[in-house]
């Protein structure tokens, strides 16, 4: 199942997306189910079943919005926590970002992790901005992203799968030259405008193995970045036991799991993104998230 | 004027204290006031004004909670972003960091900033964990916490003071050994109740200059740290421009401003926290925050 969060009347409402029929609102489907994404989530296995119960008895003239115009928002327009992400965790993306920086390749021996507020995140075809008074360096970085489906605290890789309700497309747009005057990459990171999401979130069951996923970006229709998530040098299981150590997570809390390489940052020339440029991050199994710069 | 987030019948109520009368609930005094911490930040002047009003006709008799037998949640129990860090902000601090991990002192050039999500955040007489599991190396950090007043963007030095609700302690607990293992300090510091806040947040117009106040922790009794805010490295108002550069911040955001030098890392023998060990951590002009270390 796809889930979005999708604008009726200004309004978040939480939807359910059909290729052929388009978006469904749950709440108004079935006033057992929530109208937003992060009670949903926390509806657990019931909700679900719910849904699922739902959009089979939908008919065709249920009231289903059109997907090619209808707002979306960012699935989860409003985290409680910063987005966690996950650095440095594709083997060819920490070689070119070594050679770009003239210093030594080194894998991380565990998962680094930096944050983003909830005010980078927007969402399908929001516009992210250039920021040219505090960035000369603006890059992209496509990443799977985890969605968080229940309580997690210390969950052992071997059980973390449990705690997943799906995934969604993150782009970690970062300006570089900050993230690395800053000494944390936090700064550099957490533009307003820098975190991308969407365009909708893939339940778990209908995501299958999150590895073997081919991952992309392109910019301006020129692919720049094209890898699989099976690189990923910590796996999904490896990466929730990490962050969930010693640190409760929610339901609705986001793990973006780190970019491929093929950033402007590693290429000769660097090219980084300018007002125009077109990013489109996509993920096999979730969809295309397309982002314009603006000024 | 000193603001608590105080326990009534369970929940979290917003009130104003008193030295000698105690506590005073304020939305129960003025139905025009808030019962939240953040929705009376978001009233801005208008919001303080009637506090002000309210507190000086009180009676007696009003109805005001006794200070030393009432439960104190830190003052904002569930910020909105991530608590926003400054690391390395007060020179000795750097220079003793540097000792124990045998590295050459360098000052930063730009503030340092990490976050530490709403899950690290307790408040007075609340339990850190030691978390033995996941450290053998807990330590403790006392610093001055700016609370954001109004929504905050680009705003540079000379009127950052303008942006400010007040001020609180914050005590920055820290696994060293996950700070230094994971490269990104973020895993380190965001264990569970690691961000003791509180009691209460002044006003800013009642601290005063937050240059030349002192501040000091102390274990089991013993003085730990010592030292004042106006040898921070980068100074309040420093701080404000170089976080909401391209970076919205909102009413009851908190940032914290680093912590001067006598942590346990840098003690020789170094004397990481345990089991019943008690943090009093304090800012002159706001108070005093105690916790314990428990299991």
């Amino acid at each position: 199942m796809k889930l979005v969060t999708f604008a009726a009347a200004g309004k978040e409402r939480l939807g359910v997306v059909d290729a052929k029929r388009g978006i469904l609102d749950l709440n108004k489907a079935s006033a057992a189910l929530p109208d937003n994404m992060i009670a949903f989530i926390e509806g657990g296995d019931a909700a679900l079943a719910e849904a699922k119960k739902v959009v089979s008895a939908a008919t065709d003239s249920a009231g289903w919005l059109p997907l090619a115009s209808t707002k979306l928002y960012a699935p989860i327009p409003h985290p409680r926590k910063n987005i966690f992400c996950i650095g440095r965790n594709y083997k060819a993306h920490i070689e070119e970002g070594a050679r770009a920086r003239n210093i030594p390749v080194k894998f991380p021996p565990v998962p680094e992790i930096f944050s983003k507020p909830f005010t980078t995140v927007i969402g399908p075809e929001d516009n992210v901005l250039r920021h040219a008074k505090n960035t000369d360096q603006l890059d992209y970085e496509v990443e799977l992203a985890i969605v968080i489906g229940k309580i997690a605290l210390d969950v052992p890789a071997a059980k973390a799968m449990d705690y997943i309700f799906g995934y969604t497309v993150f782009n970690d747009v970062t300006a570089r030259d900050k993230q690395q005057a800053h000494g944390q990459w936090f700064k550099g990171k957490s533009f307003d405008t820098f975190g991308p999401m969407g365009p909708s979130i893939t339940t778990k069951d209908e995501f299958g193995d999150p590895s073997g996923h081919r991952i992309t970006l392109r910019v301006n229709g020129e692919t720049r970045q094209d890898s699989n998530t099976s690189d990923l040098l910590f796996g999904i299981p490896a990466i929730i036991e990490a962050v969930c150590a010693s640190l409760t997570l929610h339901p609705g809390d986001v793990i973006a799991t780190g970019t491929p390489s093929g950033v402007a940052l590693g290429m000769t020339p660097q090219k980084f993104l300018n007002v125009g440029d077109v990013m489109e991050a996509e993920v096999e199994g979730v969809g295309v998230l397309r982002n314009k710069v603006v000024a």
